[in-house]
């Protein structure tokens, strides 16, 4: 049975051309980027080109960029590492209520364990953060505003730019979680005016394991990961030259085709949208109906359990997603499907379908023809 | 010219059947592991082997074993996540005072924004620990223990059974920072009677940016990077398959050649501390001559400056190093060197030549060649 996959928001498929550009940093090019000999600046050079090439794409200077090993210590240093250096200053934090867990996760942190306090910021129904709202969160004691790019589950996108603008204005630091983002959809630190941004390789078509995070000129960040003077003293480890350059490969691959995969994906997102409601009854479309990601294509089915949708979607061949991979197993319903005000019984009954690099018109019709007699079937 | 290595300590080649046997999990084998689809559970099964064959190769279970970015995440989260655990038990901590930075570092932060004191264990000349010292430092406060089973810089290789069996006896945690051994010497979680154990599979010819930590069961130890239930939920980010199942690789080919390998690596180890100190006067070799890793060659010569020979060796084709690579480019001395007692001329005059799986006895040779009328040369 062919497998199809429908789930490219929860990881992707390395491009075999990234794979290739990888491969002479395994064993030829493989040096401690630390040392000082030959094997080292050879090492050096290749990993400070890819951060050039890297920096250039979202519109940083190459100083302002360090690899991580994914984007949850991405997220985690944005939050703690610049939340620890301003403590002096404030220890109030504001984020939105849909941002992912290893967002969430260190912020819980820094309120149990050092006393900081966070504002989560509401959503509408159709999952946007309301820039107003942001401006009336804020207090003196504002340090850090957090907010994503666009949602990992329901693949909406937030106004960062306005946000960006006001964190400028009223002098605080604004990150965004743009892993979800990159590669998909044009992304460009000035026009956001974020202070620390965070990417993940393994988002767009790059390796597993490697990550990055663009921190501004000038702003204070804290390492995490300590004991050596690698990334500009702020990321002790040896560095994998290997996962920076697939990443840059990556990134570079996506530029290219950006344009053509997003008009390509958003049509067929939209045909989703329009044949599954015109299908299937008591169908909702969760987030903004075109202020999303082009690949991102998510329903709530009224009465029928999302968990048995996937397994009998999984059974013939589609590999979705109920929203978080994170997610998978849980038994609560997601925070995000509970943001945008959805009962019990439509959070439970989600799906999520993201398309991506290698998805066809087949994919897209086979996986109409099946969906109407599948959520028939699993109606209770 | 031809380039030779001889610096792997530092970081090895990945093995060319590593980078084979990983090729499947870039572009066949993807899935996110915490996806419930076919891709994931099939990514969940070759990452859960992978972590059966790592325990077992360590005598661990596999429950116990977590995947992580590298040695210094492990490390990190060794001490930091075992020391804040055990907060309201004790805020005493017992080091070496030769450990790698990834583990000074950590209990330095311990130390100064937490309110934890620490010991050093002072090395006799030779580079060892004495147990002695260990039971004296402990007092009723002390929760960890944390001694190297070998050293990055010198190789010396510390009694760690008889701390373990001390530890054990007192009920103290005990971290070793195996990086620098697993691969290369037998290491065994129970023979050792550790409680964490770190590795980094590109000290043994698998790929940077992966390594992993041994947690014995029962053993309290937070999470370091947090936002997600991944690795028994002790680390959060979307799991690296490739990079385990290359560790693993590595670790099963180090196993097949390790007997092989290390009677030729400790032969060239001899014969290189033989014939300088035949052809060169004035050098002393740093750490013990015999309890050793067998790939660690260790000189100070009298009146040379160690970054200088370095360069001369560099001019004609040899990859070495003063020490840690962590500390190229640092104008103090290694703190390995001065723990031993060395004067600053001869921790400055310091050369490190580390053999491996490509090393030849050519190499050994055109080394032993070169070095005397360089060290002549050089000599001030």
């Amino acid at each position: 049975m062919e497998k199809i996959y429908l789930d490219y928001a929860s990881t992707t498929p390395v491009d075999p051309e990234v794979l290739q550009a990888m491969e002479p940093y395994f064993y030829e090019n493989f040096g401690n980027v630390s040392s000082s000999h030959f094997f080292g600046r050879q090492a050096s050079k290749s990993l400070e080109d890819a951060r050039d090439v890297l920096a250039q794409f979202i519109g940083a200077q190459s100083q302002e960029v360090i690899f991580t090993s994914g984007a949850t210590e991405a997220n985690n240093q944005a939050i703690i590492g610049v939340a620890r250096s301003l403590k002096s200053k404030g220890k109030h934090i504001i984020i939105s209520s849909i941002e992912h867990p290893s967002v969430l996760a260190p912020v819980e942190y820094l309120v149990k364990e050092d006393g900081y306090s966070v504002t989560y910021l509401s959503v509408d129904q159709e999952g946007q953060v309301d820039p107003d709202e942001v401006r009336d969160s804020i207090t003196e004691e504002t340090i850090l505003i957090s907010v994503m790019v666009a949602s990992n589950e329901i693949g909406v996108i937030q106004p960062v730019e306005e946000i960006g603008a006001l964190a400028k204005e009223k002098n605080i630091y604004f990150h965004v979680d743009a892993v979800q983002a990159v590669g998909h959809v044009p992304v460009n630190v000035e026009d956001i005016h974020c202070d620390v941004l965070s990417l993940s390789a393994h988002k767009f078509y790059g390796p597993k394991g490697v990550g990055a995070l663009y921190i501004r000129k000038g702003t204070k960040v804290l390492p995490f990961l300590l004991g050596g003077d690698q990334e500009y003293g702020l990321r002790a480890s040896t560095q994998n030259v290997a996962g920076a350059v697939g990443l840059v490969k990556a990134i570079g691959i996506c530029q290219e085709k950006m344009a053509g995969e997003m008009k390509q994906q958003s049509a067929w997102r939209d045909k989703l949208f329009t044949e599954v409601s015109r299908r299937i009854d008591r169908v909702v479309i969760n987030g903004h109906r075109t202020r999303r990601l082009p690949n991102n294509v998510h329903f709530s089915f009224e009465k029928v359990q999302g968990e048995s949708l996937l397994m009998s979607l999984d059974m013939v061949g589609f590999a979705a997603s109920m929203g978080s991979a994170c997610h998978s197993g849980a038994m609560e319903p997601s925070h995000v499907l509970r943001a945008i005000g959805l009962s019990d019984d439509l959070a439970f009954g989600a799906l999520r379908v993201t398309l991506g690099r290698w998805t066809t018109e087949d994919h897209i019709n086979r996986l109409l023809d099946e969906l109407p007699n599948m959520i028939t079937g699993l109606r209770i």
